[in-house]
């Protein structure tokens, strides 16, 4: 997590002051809890919230007890009793540090959750704008980086349309399964406080409850989180690289926007370069990369060690606060991308109409040729158009053995662009739900 | 995947014969589509189902083929072609390789999902049987493996249940995000094939429309898939690893199951190795590591790379085949572990009751004492405990401070077993729906 | 490993008849230095090498072995036994079963990396002989895929070669790694074995001595192994990439030999894809993901435990087959690159000389015009050229404020394009050694 | 890279202020050797070293400057320009920003490898302590976790300290790796500035030259050593686990120094818990995990993209500062460890002398009886001892199979301890060159 990659309302879910105020919440609504069962004074918990509730922790202060006691959420608690009174006392009855701590890390994780659920779904926005208003501008389609077919680019924007709406899902799956709490206990057996605790808590901070927990909630949760936001990341390094792509001198089919004071090399005035692009491509890397550390969280020993602990004060922070970055760049990229239909059409024209030797392969078959002969024709006129001979529908006119099968007006007719759009509206529903 | 670690009924989805069995199905299933629409002949259909319906594809003729065109889906038409005879001209019309790779991976990954889905069944089924077996067999909680409190041997079966029952909805979801199908052309057009041809095969290979497809179909589906593999596998490390920990010469509370005629070691025959566990630790590693290429497999270059290729043919079966083998292995493990809970009690009376210390904790500060001063006196009679000076409850007793605070009647009813063990029927409800 | 990406001579390495007779050698040697040391009879020895040496071990026979005894060593002795008679019970003497199979695995590891290491010569060849064909081949350089300067397209092939023959010290280093010998016992003390044993067939092997190991040789040796492969693969990667943006249609600088019979696409005849360079891209993700375990294995459990050994039965023969399939198809990729100067140049002046922009740039510098004037001045004349309104040099003859500083004859000469090239000859010799 | 887990000396080489000052001089000495060459003149030279020796940069006002311009490089000159005055246009004459930007970054990283090494020092000094402190102290060395034969818990840090000398050795050839220098222009080709200057500045800055860069320094030299920081963190993490599994309450053969203010756990005063290597154990998992994204940024587009820079932007501070960190922890958890012989003394006599199984298998040998035999009468009385039925000594004497091979003064003789150690000295003088 570095300021140049991050937005300060995801950076601000992970701000100490944050954590202490969450961690404050579920202390105090335990009191609540605890109070209602009759096992700590009405008073108390009246107390706690009292003081506590609009109070500012001194996030140094807390740093300095904890350098004393070298425990964190026994820190935050002595600086807690600095702000109520005695009646502090009656805070955490029957808890572990790891309730705090990891119902904290669940309110966290959702809330980064919801952030990023919002930036796809700002993403998506501006996936669907651009995708009709180029729903019907040809390009051409490129398989293995090779001239294939026309699509239109409205299609290239359906698809990332598509695989982020499944990325939103996957997101929506990935917060409810961290949106959970545990305040059992040292081993989770709520030994020395009762489960309608962890229930109130849980209802209160937006979360259900943990089934069963060993003083931590499991960690195939947040490895199933972080993998996630892996996929996400990925998916993104997929229309980065589609963006890159396109920009390249001799495609320049479209272009990140490029402000008035920008420059875009120190050595060399007339570039501009797609550095958003491959920016997200490297952030991509990151948020990836962060998903294996936390698949190895899982296996903590027996009823919990900490090794997860590290980890998790590092990819929390970054894997989240990385993508919100990324998928907000993204985001803005679509919205401004620069898109040069006139040099889409320039690059379609540029193979001769190569690209339509398939239709030409079906009716040779359809009039009968052997698909082996059908496919040898074919490549023969096409080879020489490759070569830069000529134009596919001239030699093809020009072969006996083609025009034998197909006649000259049939030809023609197949080099008709609207063939290849005709089931564009099709996917576009099924897409968008409209066309 | 090597034979020492593959059960074949998850072999045989990833055999040649069964690869070409379902391109097959595609084939002729959408010749049945094109058939319906007037596209090709009905006989032709009807002959290729006749001919092909039984017949044996011959793989190395396959092969052999391919190695002259290079091409492995235009060696098999080929070969089909060897075996129906003319009609097989009107197989593949207006498709893509790719209809029929992606289409028949889809039903692959799909049907090892259910077996994967299975072997959890077994592992789950296993784990609940123990679970109730031992849900009140005492054991002592270890955190960062240091004695904690009291558990039940059942409860951290219960966790492993609870655990493996969310990895059955993650495949279950993992499934759904990879059986898509796609009959959709060069790139995804539709232009020389109609949607309804998708529609047709899909709904017969048991499988949804992929909604906008560009050749293939988009990765991000598999990189989904792959990883939710990656997460299942760091949960059978971590219940592995715990049965490791368990079977420790110091620990020794529970054991895998040992053969009459196994040898543990060719230099020392006492020993007897957790090694079923310790190979799934491996076995884990493997499947969490094809999570990461694909997640890079997502970002194809355009409309399609085959980059993606060469790593799903080794994941592909790699990771399904192991994960296979682990989840099975793993179920029997579970299934036959030798649990001794005459250790797990001498191991619980280990350090002299100390793990009652939160207890007395709690009651001497709603005894009034000050949550620092509890800390205080727990802490002092506990470390004399623990550098096994004597018994805790005697310690405590002889200690004038707490003595002042709670009589000596009180301090023995804290160390009462049944104290940490009486919500343990509310986590099984949570956990199984029944106690 | 699939047979696909497999080559015989790597393969080899791992079959079983190969390991056995690794085996085979490794306890012969040992028992040779015990009859030495007069620990067992040399007629014992002699037995040994006598029935064993030209021996074919019969691989199923041990397996069904195993299946019994559930050992792999025991029962590849049981089998020797078989076949050397009653002397074979003065093998494996105070040996453990790891002492050969971590000194095997050593064997196997150092001849893959030989194989490797030929692999890589074969490809510096490759790429030393196309760098000179193509030593002052103009083309264009390019910069987050946009147009930059010229190089030629030897340098491009002259930094891949600099890369591997880093590749090549790095692969010399990591076989160093793993070349060592254990032949210490139980726990690694020698207990039941002299030293001198190790020695001996250490020696014998073509290995050092691993200086302290506990039953197995320290796996951060082969950490460091699999880590080294993960880097040559992603140097791959790098070279696979550049020769896939070459071939791109809008680029077409270069392409991938095109056999006679060979078909691009089952639909468009027309294609000639770079598919051994994507399948290259994808070869390279599992050769890297495969670091991830090894990395993993390190962490053994106090002298030893068994997680590592699932691992490597798959990575070791998986990462070195794959790798040297890769390395050996990047050298036939480049031996046969088909290379277009005619297109390089075309694209070399599609720009319309801006790529001299920065010379241009430093002259208004020097003569004495403030940096920041100098860049407006370019990047004005420059952008419109970028915009296809016409020829830079042009343009700058036609600005006042550049001509006040720079004449005509001045500014052409700053187009020629020898001034890029006139230090390849310097850049060559540090590579090649030689221009 | 989070204030908990850094330290200063690290920290402050990749502050902002560090990285303008190494900028800084990159670009001075690139003057002087301009200025030598007659490029540019010397009084601007003069004036660079004169006016920017000693001076601060403004963070802050290069941030502003970088906001508008949205290039580092620009923004960082023209603050210098500010500092410097007109001869400040004489600076980055023919230079590139990557130019500034890779040579700043290998100074960093050659730096940061420094610190490393000296962590590593600081480390393998603490190792050879202990070692030699405990060079005869008795242990039972564990594979599988179970007993099996005594070791010396010297020899356990003589281990340790033989790996981390290898990784002293990686740590200096990744050092190597990337401590080059590039200046050489837009896309490497020295069009513009003379390579002597690349020679100068490389040799200033305590660098090797670059042999062939294409605009940046080829990423496999990062790579390799990002690849090696997660070996050395794999290694950090055996040893952490090793003590992890030390401090388990029922071996406790050792324990993490436990300062006397610090509070085990909330809930349980009586802790004593592994939280330093657990800590060690989560940030080992970090450092690996950074390997990852460094071999994906090889494959650089052509002469270069900016993948790679967001990726390091990240993981060239957080991988070095966190493993310095991890192994100075490391360093102090070893130098003041609390080992504890007698326990170790007790594991070891806790199995009735059954790891002396081995040696009394080989004396059966020996007398002549067959290895099946042999291993079955030492299985059958072992596995008394393991059922806890009695002592391994006495049960032998009484197998009246085994005494009639062994007579009981010479089995009593099998069980003296001092037979373990008698090669101690001779792996001491391997790891340390003296016993």
């Amino acid at each position: 997590m570095i300021p140049r990659y991050s937005r300060p309302k995801m950076t601000a879910i992970w701000e100490p002051q944050t954590r202490f105020r969450i961690w404050f919440e579920i202390e105090a609504h335990a009191t609540d809890a605890l109070a209602e069962l009759g096992v700590v004074p009405k008073e108390a918990a009246e107390a706690v919230w009292a003081k506590g509730k609009d109070a500012t922790f001194d996030v140094e202060r807390i740093d300095e007890i904890e350098r004393e006691v070298k425990h964190d959420v026994i820190a935050f608690l002595t600086h807690v009793s600095e702000i109520v009174g005695p009646q502090a006392r009656f805070l955490h009855q029957g808890m572990t540090s790891s309730d705090v701590l990891d119902t904290c890390f669940a309110v966290q994780l959702a809330r980064a959750a919801d952030i990023l659920i919002e930036d796809v779904d700002a993403l998506l926005a501006a996936l669907e704008r651009r995708a009709f208003e180029h729903k019907l501008t040809p390009t051409i389609g490129r398989s293995h980086g090779i001239h294939a077919e026309p699509v239109t680019f409205g299609l290239k924007l359906a698809q990332a349309y598509a695989e982020f709406a499944r990325n939103r899902e996957r997101l929506v799956a990935a917060r409810k399964e961290i949106a959970t709490s545990a305040i059992s206990g040292a081993v989770g057996t709520f030994a020395n406080i009762d489960p309608r605790v962890e229930e109130y808590v849980a209802a209160k901070m937006g979360l259900t409850v943990e089934p069963v927990s060993t003083q931590v909630i499991p960690r195939d949760r947040h490895a199933m989180f972080f993998a996630t936001l892996g996929v996400v990341a990925s998916s993104i390094e997929r229309l980065a690289t589609e963006i890159r792509h396109l920009q390249r001198t001799e495609v320049l089919e479209a272009e990140e926007f490029f402000s008035a004071g920008q420059k875009g090399s120190s050595a060399m005035p007339h570039k501009r370069n797609p550095v958003l692009t491959e920016n997200l491509t490297g952030l991509a890397r990151m948020v990836r990369a962060f998903a294996m550390p936390a698949m190895e969280n899982v296996a903590l020993w027996h009823e919990r060690d900490i090794s997860h602990s590290s980890v998790e004060r590092m990819i929390g922070p970054d894997a989240t606060v990385t993508l919100d970055f990324a998928l907000a760049r993204l985001a803005g990229v679509i919205d401004k991308l620069l898109i040069y239909p006139e040099n889409m059409r320039r690059n379609l024209d540029r193979l001769g109409g190569l690209h339509n030797s398939q239709r030409v392969l079906l009716a040779l078959t359809q009039a009968g040729m052997s698909r082996e002969d059908s496919y040898r024709l074919v490549q023969r006129n096409a080879m020489k158009v490759w070569r830069g001979e000529g134009d596919f529908l001239a030699f093809l006119e020009a072969d006996p053995e083609v025009s034998a099968k197909l006649p000259a007006a049939e030809l023609e007719a197949m080099f008709d662009e609207g063939y290849h759009f005709k089931h564009v509206d099709t996917i576009f529903r099924r897409v968008f739900g409209r066309a």
